[in-house]
């Protein structure tokens, strides 16, 4: 494990993209997407995705180019085609368009097509919180979750994000329809471990112990026929809306087959057009105050906000810099290489 | 058992909610959103409510006028103030404002305030799909979910909702973040059952299969913090940005202290802004139907798109009309009585 402070390791991301072509702002939106997952802990949506993010321009499958245009605009909506640019500047452009629109007119939601796999979606849900502003973001993904009744994957493990501001940290819900993510099958196979009931189906439908049957299989929806109604929603409005596509004619972002082709979807709503900002964020942290306050049930020393968790350990990190594993760390080193650039 | 033709069964609400001194559009509104729960089979939210509306009305604790007034509003957004007018005209009202402001600017979002128990949430989302855009709507309720690590309730079973249209019947989900209503403990106390684990905490924050130890607990969001970061959303939406309160601030349907207080939040999203609103229909139902056509899991003999048994259901009632239980029956005639009114 080495340690690096964030802003060398955002510079490092940043050059080694600008080194391999990419254009300079987009190069800036994939680091900033990418340290701030590192910073709150979320390793996996960290520089960890640089290597792949990099083998995909490599291979020609994400455009190193801003292709990013509007194809149309509304005075509180605006669709845009990524023109497969990578997916963090795509959808930061989304919710920035979004924040500024909804200033004129109280709210703004966008669609994104043909674009690529953009990191934590609260990144960009965040960004809408320190404008003031109430944000929203999906994505939709290769299909992993079966329908309810079903035993064959088709909607991706699509994550949903809501943040709000406050007078202290923002109230950021990020998560997924799956009542895990994939990457918790992959780590117990890898280590020989059987997961729990409940996680995954085997390829008839049936609920495994096995992680390789429920890799091979389905996750399984949160509650039954609402989390997979919850994902067919975001199918819908990530994949149809926008025109992107959906689930099972998606590509995965670890197969070298075609452009991943995914859609997002995502808005802001300005909070002073309903309440005084100041009222709300003293009312959000009011709340926050009381449920933290609630006695606590068997088994638990906190009650935790939605992002709070990962809110707090954003903060330590700032300070304390990112650990890297060495097999991260040399990845990274790889990448910086041909362009005589080390970290 | 008595069947009824739901015109018959609608004009009989109405008409006993003006004759008891509420005004038509606001009795329209009711019998509309009562009679549509029981077409699609959901007798939970129909006109079995009309009891409690009239004696809330009666105790004074619901104004039988129409006191619904815009506080705020902006080219894309509403801030309203229901006076504690019925539910569902507010809510109506609210939507039907969003459609006509989505119209005009692709998309509105507006919170009410002051108001009371509307029905059935996906009555308002599909008010917005019926009219090609995408409709979203959620509210709030007395506390009955514990937050997650907490053993005390503080978020309703606050119900969230989506519409979109399709060639043939709209998607609907409509969905509360528990694993199971409060119903469902009523049902199984008045049963003498027990309820499986993983429903309803105890007072300690310890699981039980005992309903009366989880109606005096909580009940359990699904998926964990998922569904309790879920509804400490709609409680920020519903609750703080309309102005209205949340949860333990809030008061009981069923009892008669104070007004309920709940709060709404409600959009629509023009998807003709986004795409050709005929190619999104036509994609909805190309995806409805890949869905269906996935083998089935152990044990389904049909995959169901979200709101399509209440869709079909309302489809037979409307022709075979809609069956009361007796007390319910009974409950309609003694409300009708004073006023001369029969069923």
């Amino acid at each position: 494990m080495r340690i690096f402070s964030p802003d060398v390791l955002r510079a490092y991301c940043k050059n080694v993209l600008t080194a391999s072509g990419v254009e300079e702002g987009c190069a800036q939106a994939v680091a900033d997407v990418l340290i701030d997952a590192d910073l709150t802990g979320v390793s996996t949506h960290g520089v960890s995705r640089m290597s792949i993010y990099m083998q995909r321009m490599e291979a020609g499958l994400v455009a190193r180019s801003s292709e990013i245009r509007i194809l149309e605009e509304g005075p509180s909506t605006v669709a845009i085609d990524a023109g497969n640019t990578l997916g963090a500047p795509s959808a930061k452009f989304a919710m920035e368009t979004c924040i500024r629109k909804a200033r004129e007119t109280g709210c703004c939601f966008a669609t994104v097509r043909n674009s690529n796999h953009f990191g934590a979606t609260a990144f960009y849900t965040k960004l809408a919180a320190e404008q003031g502003m109430i944000g929203f973001a999906c994505t939709n993904l290769t299909g992993k979750i079966a329908p309810f009744g079903s035993c064959e994957p088709f909607m991706g493990t699509d994550p949903i994000s809501v943040a709000v501001p406050s007078d202290g940290k923002p109230v950021v819900l990020d998560m997924t329809p799956s009542v895990v993510a994939l990457g918790k099958l992959i780590l117990a196979q890898k280590l020989g471990e059987s997961i729990p009931l409940g996680w995954a189906l085997d390829r008839e439908g049936r609920p495994t112990t096995d992680p390789a049957e429920g890799r091979k299989g389905s996750l399984i929806p949160i509650g039954g026929p609402k989390g997979s109604g919850m994902a067919i929603m975001v199918e819908i409005l990530s994949g149809v809306l926008s025109g992107a596509g959906y689930g099972p004619h998606l590509h995965d972002l670890y197969e070298f087959d075609a452009p991943q082709g995914v859609g997002h979807f995502m808005g802001a709503i300005d909070i002073s057009r309903f309440l005084p900002l100041a009222e709300f964020k003293t009312a959000v942290s009011r709340m926050s105050a009381e449920i933290k306050g609630l006695r606590k049930a068997e088994g638990f020393t906190e009650i935790l906000m939605p992002g709070e968790l990962e809110l707090d350990r954003a903060e330590v990190n700032r300070e304390k810099g990112i650990g890297l594993s060495d097999p991260v760390y040399e990845e990274l080193l790889e990448l910086g290489r041909p362009y005589g650039l080390s970290l």
